[in-house]
């Protein structure tokens, strides 16, 4: 039966109506009406509603970043919608006839992943989505990781280096500081600034004002050597995570998600090398394997709908 | 109904029928033949046949150190049997007229300290093990965690300190060298040397011509300045590591065994501190709460008999 999946990003809502083979039958977004929490739950329950006329849908998932509750239904934290311990879920089901709820972003694009991507074929696997910042999504058994609270999975927040550069967490030295798009760019400004490799991300910083993340990329597709060893020593550290992620949690694979995933075997070159280096215990257990996600648009979406189909059958 | 339950160390082999509510009716303990597994295996087979004899047994679990495979019956690597991708669970199966399971030692442990012990009002709980390593065991949503192939829970593998000490599985840097037993010895030792809070430790390292644990430990039982700020040092490790494992395992409880936990909150205020000072997005969730393992003795040989109990009746 047919599913309703919102992602509720900062700049927009994106849904959509999903059949159990996790194709899009129905689209719409709309922009966030971010800080006002009242038109963010009545563009929601608009959107669930007109994406669901005229068809069976037997539940809606709601996508999110922040954390959620274990139960699903209270988002302790949600820097989209500024609220705390707010009950999403029953705002959201007073006002519809269908089973809903509420889902980390990361986790519903992680799932979405592990159903139609590229973790189909195992029953363990660590996303890894790299963007602005590192988010994480972990299934373990088929099933999706949540923790204890419901805010497991948070692997941008491992820590690689003690006393390391602050986070916006609040810690210091978390790989999302070391592993991520924003980090990326430190890098390469950091190669810019003192010529030899560095000389064309010189070059395109003063053209263009400001190195971004597009720069960045194409100076990668290119094979520039400064910017190749950003995205190098990138790769380095997420292969040290990954080392200790594997002792933790011995998953089959790896996924890399998220813009700067995009850069494929550039990417996951220096991650394996890293792995291999840092792995405890190497050769005396099976490895994982390294892919890039196989789904770029819409994991949200999908991986939404999917949790909350799953969960209402379970009832 | 009752199960088997055995636990191979390095040195001796213990062995329990063991009742569904965890209590042990009979017991049996041989020295390990180590280096020999042929003899591994037959005083395994007899040490079953023995302790089942009379009685209705629905299976047995044999938990050693080691990496078993995630179907529980290949042995990739077990240090105390000396053996590499051994079919171990076959090599039982085929002399008993029972279902038989193999699982990791410490998994077992800890499952044991779930059902029985600790973690019994939790869903989500993740063990430390302090002995002369760390030890791990993760359980979530009320399921042992194994990973992918069999080798997760692995947290004393959890690297904090890049390029750190080296490790006995050939990476560096990881909690193992920072929060054990062993770790322990190394900081009091390092006191001693240093005179001023370090005199009683060296007068107690001069007298018996090393330090032990027993020493270290009735140091800090006494209240002793050197050992106790040793203490305090390996508790701020394992504190730091909590904090990375929370991002990833979001557990409700913190569990700590082995014998370095006989400290109690000696060894759980300086943790509890460093999780505090290191917990990525304090505030914006809730906390696990950071306990002293129940089952001191015994939960190796209780944990696989229901671990296996558990497998017989899911068939």
């Amino acid at each position: 039966m047919h599913a309703i999946g919102i992602d509720i990003g900062g700049t927009k809502i994106a849904g959509a109506l999903v059949s159990e083979s996790g194709e899009i039958l129905r689209e719409a977004r709309i922009p966030t009406p971010a800080g006002d929490p009242a038109a963010i739950v009545d563009a929601v329950v608009a959107m669930i509603t007109s994406l669901s006329a005229g068809e069976q849908v037997v539940a809606a998932g709601v996508a999110a970043a922040g954390f959620i509750d274990a139960d699903q239904s209270i988002v302790y934290y949600a820097p989209n919608i500024s609220w705390r311990m707010e009950p999403f879920q029953e705002r959201l089901a007073s006002r519809l006839h269908l089973p809903v709820t509420i889902d980390n972003d990361a986790n519903a694009a992680g799932w979405a992943e592990f159903r139609y991507g590229s973790g189909r074929l195992v029953t363990d696997m660590t996303m890894l989505t790299i963007g602005t910042g590192v988010g994480g999504a972990i299934v373990t058994g088929n099933q999706l990781f949540r923790g204890g609270f419901g805010a497991g999975g948070e692997v941008g927040h491992l820590r690689v280096v003690p006393d390391g550069l602050p986070c916006g967490c609040g810690a210091r030295g978390c790989i999302e500081q070391y592993g991520s798009g924003r980090a990326l760019l430190r890098m390469a400004n950091d190669i810019a600034n003192v010529g030899g490799i560095g000389l064309a991300l010189a070059e395109a910083r003063a053209e263009a004002g400001a190195l971004t993340g597009e720069i960045v990329g194409e100076l990668i597709a290119t094979g520039d050597p400064g910017a190749v060893h950003a995205l190098r020593e990138l790769g380095s550290w997420l292969g040290q995570a990954c080392a200790s992620l594997a002792a933790v949690l011995d998953p089959q694979l790896f996924v890399f998600g998220g813009g700067v995933a995009v850069a494929g075997d550039l990417l996951l070159d220096p991650v394996r090398e890293s792995f291999q280096a840092h792995l405890p215990a190497r050769g005396y257990h099976p490895e994982p394997e390294f892919v890039i996600a196989e789904l770029i648009n819409n994991a949200g979406v999908v991986g939404a709908a999917d949790l909350a189909r799953i969960r209402a059958a379970s009832r």
